[in-house]
């Protein structure tokens, strides 16, 4: 092989598909960015145990030179090293030359690294998924829906599939669902053109999630989705993202979302925000991080936590709007905290269903976000 | 006590001031920040083994009204909670009020902490200094002054007094020198109005400069400093900082640079850093990380590494000017990374006097500041 790449857009091609090059892995092979090159560009591949990335550089894109290509060929070469040395090169371009025994020499301004390379055909192939269930998102909305959900799944292995978010589509209407049974993140979309495809029981692993979330624009560019029964796939512009998915069955916690409430308020999700952090703030030692709720009058809230070595704090929160009966709860303050810095509202509308019933936080513009948080049982 | 402080100025005395807690304390009252009223306002003080800090804020400056006392007194917060408290308070003021048996409420807004304090009376006394050795210099160039000395000083505690910084002034000129032995970094500056102060051997420990370092403001007013045997107080408008000195004699170092040499090359400090950086690059989990510098032309420099398992880089800089024998030697890449970035002039000169012997850079602009490298002997 025997390539020119513009040094930009190598980088962020490493950046990108180093995302699934695992440090810890055992398999050598899979420490390395296979590099290789085809009538239309240069690929990138790299695989671990759980995502695989692809990423595709066009020959030239909107009349700019991208990749020349004097001798086609591929390579594998250490993605830990090869990231640090092509960010620092000193070009516009990067020359990589594969001579004998895989060195590669990779030469950029007056700077010449020789590395040794593994062989490419060592490298495993990459799932092969038939396009049976596409559907497609906006970028922006699928990674909002990631953001909104992923912090709530379970980061024990005691059950593994709470690892992952569930993914539900019927009737062209998305929906992910994460929980760690202590509390649930749920989150709708629309989806256009998908009246074919329905999907159900379908969960990624919550990590892989996070990696996409990484790696997607923030712009309305459509990723196309396709579903199999054990791998999941992303395409973009220039990205392939391939996830496996957890296997078993998840629980079916729709049943367990309350359908209706005794104690309905409206707050302001800052100042909500910021007076459970402080409240937070002496616990932070502490294994529970257990803050008190108690709507003291008509639109007056408190909340408090006491530390006994530390000491106490009490905040004041004026709710907008209340309807229904007097509550004194306490919850988990991490919890609380996790789901009101996903909601972009200014409002937040929470729904209790009794002290020791989990109760419900909503934005107030829309329906399509729900969080779920389970109480704590206190003796104060 | 019972006082109003403004939140800004209370947040930026309590960060400062907690510079000098060790979390790793056994003195519980030192994990603390003691905070005192006074006629002139509020004095904030904290404490650990090497350091002590003092941070005054007034009751108002600038028509700006800082500190309301309504009750003097004196009180010992938790730094590490009192921190993270002030931080979030939503209100413009703090009022910190101190009832029986050191519990104090800390309220601002609607937002009311109660804290266990500690007695103030169990704080440490700060060191007396008598004012006997007193000159002043720029707050900006002894930040530069330590920035461009102290990362030279020996971390390792095989030699207590290399973990400082060596401070003498004779003439109006303050001299630094660092060194863990197998490099040394050198800084001088003239100083005003000091001709009948004279000082040697004074060592400061190396973590107490990088300490004020941070807290130390980035323009020119002046800072006092005072010496004595074993403390060293640095006083700017609203600190003092107390340091102890290391105790011991330091080596004379004078003696070890070089007075001539063979070989002087001016090269851009930039080009020559980023060279030098990506030559380190495939030596990173090395031991030593060797790098290889020869002369092969009259002005063409070729920085060179071998990593037997990773393969090899090899760099060519132009040098702007040559003058002597030619030279092949070899260095740790990172003793010469720290000397260039602290470097701030364009070009750097370096002068080598044989390739077993130490070689010396320079900022091109100055002659305040040299650098001191000790070659590495390799069999390549």
């Amino acid at each position: 092989m025997h390539v020119m790449i513009n040094r930009e857009i190598l980088t962020a091609a490493i950046n990108d598909t180093g995302r699934a090059v695992s440090s810890r892995t055992t398999i050598p092979i899979l420490t390395g960015i296979k590099i290789s090159s085809h009538s239309e560009g240069i690929t990138l591949t790299a695989s671990d145990s759980d995502i695989s990335i692809e990423y595709f550089i066009p020959l030239e894109e909107d009349g700019n030179l991208y990749v020349d290509i004097k001798k086609h060929g591929s390579i594998v070469l250490p993605a830990r090293y090869i990231h640090d040395i092509v960010r620092r090169l000193p070009g516009e371009f990067v020359e990589i030359v594969v001579s004998e025994r895989f060195l590669t020499t990779i030469r950029s301004g007056k700077s010449d690294f020789n590395l040794n390379g593994l062989d490419p055909e060592d490298f495993p192939r990459l799932p092969q998924i038939e396009e049976e269930k596409v559907f497609s998102l906006p970028s922006d909305i699928l990674k909002a829906m990631i953001r909104q959900t992923v912090f709530a799944a379970a980061t024990s292995e005691l059950r593994p599939i709470l690892m992952g978010i569930r993914w539900s589509l019927e009737e062209d209407q998305l929906h992910f669902i994460a929980t760690d049974s202590h509390r649930l993140a749920s989150r709708k979309s629309y989806v256009e053109s998908s009246s074919d495809v329905v999907l159900d029981n379908i969960v990624t692993p919550a990590k892989s999630m996070q990696e996409l979330s990484r790696i997607l624009a923030d712009d309305d560019s459509l990723v196309d989705i396709v579903a199999t029964d054990n791998q999941i796939l992303f395409k973009t512009k220039n990205i392939l993202f391939y996830s496996r998915l957890l296997s078993g069955t998840y629980p079916d916690v729709n049943r367990i979302i309350p359908q209706k409430s005794k104690t309905d308020i409206i707050l302001s999700t800052r100042a909500f925000l910021h007076a459970i952090e402080r409240a937070s703030l002496l616990a932070k030692d502490a294994k529970n991080n257990v803050v008190r709720f108690s709507i003291t009058d008509a639109t007056v809230i408190e909340v408090s936590s006491i530390s006994p070595e530390v000491g106490k704090v009490t905040e004041e929160i004026e709710a907008s709007s209340f309807d229904g009966e007097e509550i004194n709860i306490s919850f988990n303050a991490k919890y609380m905290i996790d789901a009101l810095r996903t909601i972009d509202s200014d409002e937040v509308k929470i729904r209790f269903t009794g002290a020791m019933s989990p109760f419900m936080l909503n934005p107030t513009d829309h329906e399509q976000s729900l969080y779920l948080i389970l109480p704590v049982r206190t003796y104060q």
